[in-house]
């Protein structure tokens, strides 16, 4: 067993260029407005782990080294790396700040979410103001290959979230939609971050459509597990409110499991049940028993096995040991 | 005096192709989510007046009027056309979506607002997602001069809403700081609309210049004179609560010139009044005898002035008649 990596670890080939990204967010979301430039900052006071520029800068680096002639540095693709890889963070953020409004969530990084600090009318503008940014960004620095990939991407994710609120308290959700909802909503810019930083230095089709692969079974891997932790984490480790999926009547893959087993009807009462305080360790106790929790992990498990078979495709570089460290991280970070 | 004429009238040199703008809106926002696609149809059973499509078209029309071998048309441009029509009345719409949100308006276009049908979750959802189609298709149909302009007016459009925001209850806002506000978050976009019709047919620099600061004079004109209405307009015919401005917090310009006239103090009075009741009707007097009501629509009347001056840069032409027709249109809506 290998010893767990941190991520700063895993991102050492890409650390030096990611370090300039948070200024650079910084840069892209400059306005005169006072109010406006008060929610950036609060935002960005804290950074998360920065998956989505690093996954942009690891997709770059390792079409880059598959160019032949990869020794002469483009010093216009290596700025379009980091502008890409703030707006993808940008993009990401407006993305969060709408969700914390959807999901009356007080806490975002450990501070309030932007709609608890600012109220909810600034944080749905502000939203808004960083999606365009983000989206104005890629036009400058973007390529006719990478614009509409970003673009679909985008409509994609409102997709999966109007999906998800669809499907809120619907006992007979299936695994195949609830994976459905999951890639869209949150693998599909795992996979577009990979994609369109490959396409900063030319990629291929077959590369592009190996590190789209990977993208999406990583990043449902990465819910999943998130799913789980939902249930099973360490609420001071893993950072936000044990059970807050199923207290907004979103069925995870646990729940969806519990409710194929022998065990639906005991589920169901639970889910339907008002004592609110009881619900949750109920639960936890049933999916356990039923080793839905198992399954859930087990199935992650599979998706990183599926995410590391399409990196065979590409040479060993320090970018694709990379991105095989980062789908072994997502397991192991539920310890 | 000329007879009043209908939108219908005014639009006529691009009312044949106007006229396929809802159903091209339609197919652009085309998803195979139910609960999204129940939203599109909800919104979109009322169409508005078409106003930002009409000065796509127009702007166009206007533009395409000036090429040499005009005669010759193409069907590439005449195809961006209607697709950055459709895309400019979706980008509208996105913004009164979060916009109707933000504000808790229960009515758009008299039907139900979104947030009231679908909940205000989806309804964010739904805004995000009729922009991202929005700038899909203006990425697909439009060029690299059009791009920018709609972007940045994205941009804009969020900055002068959040400012707009800010100065909730400011008594001593004033005029000018307002003006920039309705310019940022009215304004733009009907300028943004007609520029980015006239490049398609690849209009130069000067026409440009004069057809932004057209569409932002029109545009300050059109927002002062919906001010106006919100304390002399008749309920039933101006569509939506009289005053709502007001209960919200927002001072408009009526009130702002009379925060700065003798009355300040009686004014400051009635804003700070608890009787929610008779705040209005008491203000309105206030307005009328301190003449604010009368300086606000002089002010509308003195942008169109501009505007229309700005038009004789532009060979008589049915689009440039239309232009001017819909100038006089805005200061004669209140009757």
């Amino acid at each position: 067993m290998s010893p767990v990596l941190t991520l700063e670890d895993i991102y050492r080939p890409v650390q030096e260029t990611l370090k300039r990204v948070p200024s650079l967010i910084l840069e892209c979301l400059d306005t005169p407005v006072p109010k406006m430039r008060e929610m950036v900052y609060h935002f960005f006071s804290k950074t998360g782990k920065l998956l989505r520029p690093a996954l942009v800068l690891l997709g770059a680096g390792l079409s880059r080294s598959l160019q032949v002639g990869s020794k002469i540095p483009s010093e216009r693709n290596e700025t379009a790396e980091l502008y890409l890889a703030a707006a993808t963070e940008i993009f990401h953020a407006a993305t969060l700040i709408h969700d914390d409004i959807i999901d009356s969530a007080p806490l975002r990084r450990g501070i309030s979410a932007l709609h608890i600090k600012s109220g909810p009318q600034a944080a749905v503008l502000a939203g808004d103001f960083f999606h365009d940014r983000a989206v104005e960004t890629i036009f400058r620095y973007g390529n006719d290959g990478i614009i509409p990939i970003f673009l679909r991407t985008a409509g994609e994710i409102c997709e999966g979230e109007i999906q998800e609120i669809s499907e809120k308290k619907n006992i007979n959700m299936t695994e195949e939609a609830h994976i459905e909802i999951i890639q869209k909503k949150t693998a599909s810019l795992l996979a577009c971050a990979l994609q369109t930083g490959a396409l900063i230095w030319g990629a291929d089709e077959p590369s592009l459509a190996a590190l789209g692969r990977f993208g999406i079974c990583f990043g449902t891997a990465f819910q999943l597990v998130d799913d789980y932790l939902d249930f099973k984490g360490e609420e001071s480790e893993f950072g936000k409110t044990l059970g807050s999926d199923l207290e907004e009547g979103v069925y995870t893959l646990p729940v969806i499991r519990s409710l194929m087993s022998g065990d639906r009807d005991k589920v169901v009462r639970i889910l339907y049940s008002r004592n609110q305080k009881r619900r949750f360790p109920m639960l936890k106790d049933l999916l356990e028993k039923s080793r839905a929790l198992d399954y859930t992990l087990q199935k992650a498990q599979t998706f990183i096995i599926m995410a590391k078979r399409e990196l065979e495709y590409f040479p060993l570089s320090d970018y694709r040991t990379s991105l095989e460290q980062l789908a072994d991280y997502v397991l192991e970070r539920n310890r």
